[in-house]
């Protein structure tokens, strides 16, 4: 899969043709999100660095929705659509035309999204015509049992309906992920039937067949009793969304991230963070999100795909999108950063603004209720409440720039294209229509008369 | 109860005298709220399918307001006052006297929320003089234990402080709800005393009676073991209130909506949720909140009695009051809609925005710092950023009409009554108290002026 | 320590030395915060009512960070350095001199925040060369257990790496805490050796010293299986908020608060509430937070140092700090309340709405859009939408004055210093930087003037 894969010999075929019919939803199942990103993204991401030669991803249920939401992905993953829905093993058949014949194949469920590269290392590591991953999930009802003989020898697959009650007692369960040699299991699935309730092909039938044939069967289990587990409904969907945010948010702790009420933190992508950096209850972190040392994220702050420099404080409730701090800043509470959003040291964004497209240079200030939108701000420039940049006249958008110290007064409408000189004070409650001089006061501002005999409205109705 | 009951057989007595004094509340126990309404609305809301002839709420402590609380409740409940605490049994025997000989009883608890009217059903569907529901707690410590005969038929009640250790080991306990003959259960409460430490009358002691009589004594059990319980402080209102949220959020999950995490959204409402509907986390909904295909509520939002359309979108912490979408909007982030506020599709509302009795056409879009009250908005119209409409002359409010595809410049005030014409532009900054012909600019702008010897102020003290 | 101390012959050894590496922090240990507090001040604040002669500080690691942290703290506690950190027993060591011979030394760790009064109480009162300190966790791992003979006397402290598998089994463990005659403890201390894998001075030896010398030893056990615990790496730190939070939470129930969200609500200062009191889901409690009878608190608010009156109501997500009700008011959501904000009854602070050293007279209304700073409002008054007081001058702040029931129009400025009279009436849109007399109408707008053959901007690129 990769240009040049570390196993050259391995092919993965992940089982991506499931409807979800229990998800009672418009999207297949391996679209269904965890964590920010579908299902199978997660476990393409576990694959990724075993290095394989080929990732097949064998799709029916929404087959073009699954396609095109991983169009972009590099290396491609090659697609094989299965047309009817016969089962497992016919799945898997489906991408076998594809693989060489001395391939060995890994074959894995698209959503079985908690799943470590670690323990797929260890079932690719062993040298075995079939090797079956296992896991023990704190209650194996409803998985099949790993049946061994007395010498601990795998010798089949027990499913739920068919086990014994001393069968059921037995905590070691089939994960589902397989590898075999590619002839023999192409062999194997030729012999498989369809004699059941479903009438489908079972994957899990080749087991059987293998021990019959005198081949040896190898196990290797996973390190941890959730990775193994897939989600039929929303309830689980829900569990395994748990599951993935403790990892996410354990692994935050390892590193010193102070993170005050781990529970309720949302962890939808990929944080990178500094030394002493705090995240408050209630954030929400998405994309990829940089935090330097000592950054502190306030209560409920909602963060994609941001970059914030060392020292930066942002405080409750702010919603951050594709912004970025190049020195220590002070946001919020309320603030809404919007991409192209560029603020250095010292920079304050208070509460009810939002900035788009805005560039603000050190120690330039916006503290309270504004918009300022494709706008280059100086530094030391001070924006009072309620300035607005009038950026669109309805069908362009237009900069504004405004110079270093330059103050605007409160109540300010900037009408864009527009510059404000350096050191230019504008007078409150302004529109300013034309570029303002630096070092001078402008104002746009009406005379103020009071007519004394006037009369207040009186109640009607 | 209903005017055409469907067991007209039946008599519902609620005991809901408690004053709930470990709740330290001036409120009564009954009235606690749980899920957004008073705990009994909870036990009414379990019965009323039932069908019985009418319910008798006994009331005591906190009893007008009780009463008040219910007034509007149809079919009305039948209030009882019982002047005198003296015990259930006693609570009970205020209301037999308005029911009539041939009647059957179902006494119930009225701060027993979680009770399900499947678990009713069953006791209700029982014919014999007397009848218990019981259920399995998980400690069944502080609950009157079930003791039976060897047949296994129920012949008592046993207290905690009576229990002997053997008898603790019974799991089985009393929920309080009962069904009785109503002439044997005036005869058996004529007969129990109140020789105790509370110097009370206690309903239970009638299953002595009763087997004492010979009468034959069934039970039937709560499906689930946490819906007989009751509160008695806060901390048990709190372990209700989860439970019931539990018990919420499955159905939401089972029904197909997607809650990525489940523990951290309130419904204290009514939800109504199409195909892949999406509730982030911290959402909090009240009130009756209806959700087209696939819209998604994003973190931390609060609906109360909403109705948004197929495709809506409403992002972070967006508060929504009596409002309506027509069609699939983007609403958010820090939106505040208010009753009133009806958008039809394609209507934009962003950041910083509060609209109130305002009904917006098709595509209208009002994205920043804005005021929309008392107003229709034509279809394509833009309101640009901190546009105001001035609805208010301090005693009555006024209405403003804007044109479809009119374009109002940023910081502009609308002093209503006034109309905006279709595709009318107004110029940022201005005041327009009077109406805007179609087709025209119209401003209220002072001339620009700018000041160049201008000393800027300086440091005082 | 106080200036006249219950227990004169106390003396308290807080060991405060470590560094606390595996929190990946450049804070000292002590200093991580906890439930809005450094972990040191939790531990300081559970001595202060035994009443001892003095308090010894043991630091090393971040020496000056902790002392400046700790400055303003009255009493002063006494600080010892610790020049080389070898061992516990070492840095009681350190701190003996400075107490006299016939005192009782109490030990114990800096970080040890859940530790309480009432546990340090029952081992002071101990009368014995050397007590110590036990407690019984979930799980002893790790922990040194507590030998005792036949007689049930404790013999001796095992360390995990040198129990038998037996020893293992042993619940009863070591919290760290240590009551111990001065004299004794120098005269054991000086006999300890660090012949060890650390090179250290164990504290603990002095048990098998004592023991030895025939001293008797005596121990108490905490009430609480988690008060003793101590916390190494960030996710130790998180359990010991989670049980913070969940002490406080269980105080402020049984008080009578509602909390129907008990997990879901952060209490990190000091929290006092009157009768029928509501924090609702999310609410972040910081500083001293004092509030009346039946306020209520919506869904993710921040308070900070507040004081409300009874009635008053918090919608969601306002964020108030250093506020002030001395009335029902009615706040939010979106409120954003800073220091100085005084309201008066009925005063009602709207959405998108920041006040700052602002005192609200009755009935007072800014209800939308709005900044009111350095301001005093009369009763009655009604700020506008986007009404925006101009007070800072770019190096001054200036005070607004608006009279009593006056009408400011939506979207005006009022640029301070200015007085707006009573029961003035201030068009909307209006920039105000003169006084407005009483009882007049005063307005600064421009004419509306409209351009019938304006032609709109056409689009460009």
């Amino acid at each position: 899969m990769p240009p040049d894969p570390s196993r050259p010999d391995l092919h993965v075929i992940v089982l991506a043709a499931g409807e979800g019919r229990r998800m009672r939803s418009d999207r297949p199942k391996v679209l269904q999100p965890l964590g920010g990103q579908p299902m199978l993204a997660h476990v393409l991401d576990a694959l990724a660095p075993l290095g394989p030669a080929a990732v097949h991803v064998v799709i029916g249920a929404g087959a073009d929705r699954v396609r095109d939401a991983f169009e972009a992905r590099r290396p491609p993953v090659r697609w094989v659509e299965q047309a009817e829905r016969l089962g497992t093993g016919h799945a898997v058949q489906q991408a076998l035309p594809s693989i060489p014949a001395g391939a060995r194949v890994l074959v894995l469920p698209g959503d079985m999204p908690l799943i470590r590269t670690e323990s797929l290392e260890r079932l690719v590591g062993i040298d075995a015509p079939l090797a079956l991953l296992t896991f023990e999930p704190g209650d194996p009802t409803g998985y099949g049992r790993i049946l061994r003989d007395d010498a601990g020898r795998p010798v089949g697959i027990r499913e739920e309906r068919d086990a014994s009650a001393r069968e059921r007692q037995i905590g070691e369960v089939n994960s589902g992920v397989m590898l075999a040699d590619a002839e023999c299991l192409a062999d194997w699935l030729g012999r498989i039937g369809n004699d059941n309730a479903q009438r489908e092909y079972y994957l899990t039938d080749v087991v059987g067949l293998a021990v019959a044939d005198g081949a040896a069967v190898a196990t290797a289990s996973c390190g941890e009793s959730r990775e193994a587990l897939g989600a039929n409904d929303r309830v689980q969907l829900a569990a395994l969304e748990a599951a993935l945010q403790a990892r996410r948010r354990r692994a935050l702790l390892d590193a010193g991230v102070s993170l005050p009420v781990p529970d309720q933190v949302q962890l939808r992508g990929r944080v990178e963070a500094g030394r002493d950096v705090v995240i408050d209850v209630g954030a929400v972190l998405e994309g990829t999100v940089v935090l330097g040392d000592g950054v502190e994220i306030g209560p409920g702050c909602v963060l994609r795909d941001c970059r914030l420099a060392a020292g930066t404080r942002v405080e409750a409730y702010s919603v951050l999108d594709g912004a970025e701090t190049t020195g220590a800043c002070r946001i919020g509470p309320f603030a809404r950063l919007r991409p192209g959003t560029v603020l250095a040291a010292g920079v304050k964004i208070g509460n009810f603004v939002e900035t788009k497209n805005a560039v603000l240079a050190e120690g330039a200030k916006a503290s309270h209720l504004s918009y300022v939108g494709d706008a280059e701000v100086g530094a030391g420039a001070n924006l009072g409440a309620g300035t607005i940049t009038c950026n669109y006249d309805g069908v362009n958008k237009h900069r504004t720039v405004i110079g270093s110290d330059a103050f605007v007064g409160s109540n300010s409408a900037l009408v864009a294209p527009v510059t404000i000189g350096d050191r230019a004070t504008i007078g409150a409650g302004s529109t300013i229509s034309g570029n303002a001089p630096a070092d001078a006061l402008t104002v746009a501002r009406a005379r103020q008369k009071s007519l004394p005999g006037w009369k207040r409205p009186t109640r009607k109705s």
